[in-house]
């Protein structure tokens, strides 16, 4: 059994942490601009994207309940932290691998709303990841552009690399679990 | 000269305190949807203020570039953070405290936005400070039934009490600044 098809078992805890992955994405945007102020262009372009993490959250919370579940508290998430980790004891600039761990992100949810929307059976979630797909695709890009526009090609470039070795591990250390960035399990357990 | 008169004199470090005023709500907004996910009524209402407050924020940035600013590094906020140091000591319920301190900078907030609207000369700013007003009045009431949906009555009522006495001594205490919640000075000093 697929991972997506594994998720879709437990669609009320899939919703909830993809809700908090939405609310995440919203505040790490917010973050950034914080830290950022004076870059009117990375405001501009992290504010709008803050926007629409804030109505994901709402269209995901939405459908939650339709579905008789709630908001769940937040869990960790491995995959996001171990980037967040595993690229500390290397980081040169705090705001690139910032900006490059969360265009691999939002690149990581796409690939995964598109096999959910692939494998899901209900209409409605179908249509939801559908629908939320090609704005992760859009924040991926945003969040290169905004690298490319700060730092020199080569050093963007160069570090994407490191990060991609980086991410390699972290994800082969990841669990299956109901949430959105959990790890690929091919087989499905006895239990 | 009163105190937003002598506020609009400086008006690109206003506009940028307000944005990070905005950039704030949303935050706690959120912050407060993380630390109470099972409360259905709380995550839909504020998860819709926090959309309000970050589309504010793209408002007032927009005109802080249009006038050939831009946002400055946020600046302490000795009112909110009166109030909130100030309820440390004699806090029931976090989450009341929360309530009813959110609800009271959006109303102080709408006061100075008043303020502004009557006091500007400029077309734009008079437009900005006249169309937010009536959404932090939403939210200011928002606020008190959100508390008094959760809490006894008699409870918010008389946190709501020992409040304003609270921040009865914050406002002594504030300086004249070129933001929001800055100290009213009846008087402009000689330089």
């Amino acid at each position: 059994m697929i991972w997506a098809e594994r998720v879709l078992e437990r669609p009320l805890e899939l919703l909830s942490d993809h809700a908090h992955c939405e609310l995440r994405a919203a505040s790490s945007a917010q973050g950034l601009i914080t830290r950022n102020p004076s870059m009117a262009g990375l405001v501009d372009s992290l504010s709008r994207l803050a926007l629409e993490e804030l109505k994901h959250f709402r269209q995901v919370i939405a459908l939650l309940e339709e579905f008789g579940g709630e908001l769940l508290w937040a869990e960790p998430n491995p995959y996001v932290e171990g980037l967040i980790n595993g690229t500390k004891s290397t980081r040169g600039a705090a705001l690139l691998d910032r900006l490059l761990i969360s265009g691999l992100v939002e690149l990581r949810s796409l690939e995964r709303f598109d096999m959910l929307a692939d494998a899901a059976t209900d209409p409605k979630v179908k249509a939801l990841y559908a629908e939320l797909g090609p704005s992760e695709a859009g924040h991926a890009t945003l969040f290169s552009r905004l690298a490319e526009d700060v730092f020199p090609a080569e050093l963007v470039e160069k570090r994407a690399a490191e990060l991609c070795e980086i991410e390699g591990s972290v994800v082969a250390g990841l669990e299956f679990a109901p949430r959105m960035h959990s790890g690929v399990a091919k087989e499905h357990p006895a239990s």
